[in-house]
């Protein structure tokens, strides 16, 4: 443990930054004497506090409103946080999609956009493709570049702490790709990257299934599946970034891997194939009994990985989703083998954010990189919850 | 999040008085000039704090050494901690032994013992020779018993937060036991029980074979295998305490047990039975066939549990403990095969601690708890490490 410095005044002014910031961000447009009720603090100290805030371009007075001028001779001052101040992008970069949300400062989602991507596309024409949905967001948002304060990006993959791609086999070229450095380029403000899964258990807890919950898996059901976990509220990324990388479990038990379990012939279904996926499904439904013992097989295996996750981690909540997640029929026998199997079984429940989950993940983790910023001081002081 | 308070008076003493004390215990027995280098306190905060802390019998005034007395007219008054102010208690109750440990508040270890007990004991049979032992090593240790401040207790199962086990399959009676309460009525202080895997994990930590890792799986390897977890060097209990409790996954492959899987005839080995299992270890080193396959498969299990926690968790460090550990040939084959199908493979380390392991955690988890009374501010103030 490091060195305790004693009461450090210039640490009781970021304090009282950090805490007027979090009161004007909570409250409408609050008056100086709001500021102080809400606060605690003296009156001066306020007004120092809301002055720099004002230079930092953060905090702005607020025009007060026609009636109240009229029915006060002099109105009180007013405040407000300035959302607009700089603003975010979440993106996801996927095997046949790429997708951005743009938000102000509060996290509000002023603009969205995706295009389709080919799943041989090479890693160059993927990026290019990011950039274009990019730049479209920003147009129709009218939101300069100049004015974004972070970028998150999910995409599959061990991503290293620097943005590389470490491994990716979901992706043509993605393995080794310093993806984070090449979308750097294009911006001058942070590029955050992130798992998928990683960045959809994220959302989930946001504005999701998870929102009630701090210890949540959530699982990315795919043929190559993944997964993310929140402990305790925060995202678990393992010491490598390779945690809930489920997806070689399979391979340790010499059984098939998932594209051979659903596969109706000899041959393997290709893993990003969801259109013969989707076929076999279709063939289980209509009675196809061979269809439906591949779809008993591939139900077996996303229940046996998430299982292995819910033994290892013992989360409240288990979070579905990926296409998988739209298949009838995971969800049941899912419940039924981890209440059998697990010694405290979770809670399980669909992706709420479905198709947006990555995205809107990205977006939080760009979101909670500027909000560290900006309050530095609250993690240090009061606990995360 | 919860409301800030602005710069509190309050606050700001109990960080002084975190301060000092962690400048005490780190010091030799230093002066207040010392203290006031140490911490960067003004002489007369530290003067205060120092008479409080005095007060509540947590320093003392030492002694000046002779030499040091004739050599200075009138010495510097010194300080110290007083490591001997309370006592910890760290006990392993485990289907074939219950052991005890006795440390000052500084952590080192004054006094240890430990009984024998059968694996087929009742709850209130284990329960009496606990109580024993713990008489034992107290007396031998000329400590009293009320000056105890923390009771740490490791046992197989999934342990509530009150102290009862939900789920122990592995000793009679245990299920269900009221453990903490029924310990309780022998101590006026608290008493915390944890998972025996939990305690062995925050052991190794401590110091043993994961002292310089905070991203460690401690995996209890035996014929019912249970695993501990640190993330970012603090435990990590899952949502309902079951975190790790990785026997039940071979279940899910409708594979067979470890107890048959170890069985060279078609009766399966009693779980607890070490004897059995030690013979058909010895068996295979002779070049029994038959024994051959049963270790084999045996350890495709082990590596199959360790790297299902593996790829959920992505550890910087796996440490094996436990009866099996003492195995030959368990290792080289977990590092094999982690390595060739975990996508950042962990190191593998055996247990340093070895049997002393579950009560030295123990001991460790008494004295977490003491400290965060002591130092309650500290974790609010600075980050973990």
């Amino acid at each position: 443990m490091g060195r305790l410095t004693g009461g450090d005044p210039s640490l009781l002014r970021r304090i009282n930054s950090a805490v007027v910031l979090h009161a004007l961000r909570g409250a409408g447009s609050p008056t100086l004497t709001d500021l102080t009720r809400l606060t605690g603090l003296s009156r001066p100290t306020v007004e120092g506090v809301i002055e720099g805030l004002i230079e930092a371009g953060l905090v702005s007075e607020s025009v007060p409103e026609e009636g109240e001028a009229r029915r006060q001779g002099r109105p009180a001052r007013r405040f407000r946080f300035r959302v607009e101040a700089g603003h975010l992008l979440g993106v996801e970069i996927g095997p046949h999609r790429v997708a951005a949300l743009v938000s102000g400062l509060d996290g509000r989602i002023i603009g969205a956009g995706s295009r389709e991507v080919s799943e041989s596309a090479s890693a160059d024409d993927r990026l290019e493709r990011v950039r274009q949905v990019i730049a479209d967001v920003l147009r129709r948002a009218g939101v300069p570049r100049t004015n974004l304060r972070a970028v998150g990006v999910g995409s599959p993959g061990i991503v290293e702490t620097d943005g590389t791609v470490r491994l990716g086999t979901a992706l043509p070229g993605w393995t080794g790709l310093p993806l984070g450095q090449r979308l750097q380029r294009s911006f001058r403000c942070p590029v955050l990257v992130e798992n998928d899964a990683n960045a959809a258990a994220v959302a989930e807890h946001w504005k999701g299934s998870a929102k009630d919950s701090d210890d949540v898996v959530f699982v990315l059901a795919g043929l190559s599946p993944g997964a993310g976990a929140l402990i305790g509220g925060r995202l678990h990324r393992g010491f490598g970034g390779a945690a809930g990388e489920i997806g070689a479990l399979h391979l340790l038990g010499r059984e098939a891997t998932p594209e051979k379990l659903l596969s109706t012939t000899d041959e393997p279904l290709h893993p990003l194939d969801e259109h013969a996926v989707a076929q076999v499904f279709t063939l289980a439904k209509q009675g196809d009994a061979r269809a439906q013992a591949a779809v008993e097989r591939f139900i077996q295996r996303l229940v046996h990985d998430v299982a292995a996750l819910v033994l290892a981690l013992d989360p409240e909540l288990v979070v579905v989703g990926g296409w998988a997640a739209g298949i009838d029929g995971v969800l049941d026998p899912l419940r039924d083998e981890l209440a059998r199997y697990c010694l405290r079984p979770p809670r399980v429940a669909l992706s709420l954010l479905r198709e947006a989950a990555v995205a809107t993940g990205a977006l939080r983790l760009a979101l909670d990189h500027v909000e560290e910023e900006l309050f530095a001081v609250e993690s240090t002081v009061t606990a995360r919850r």
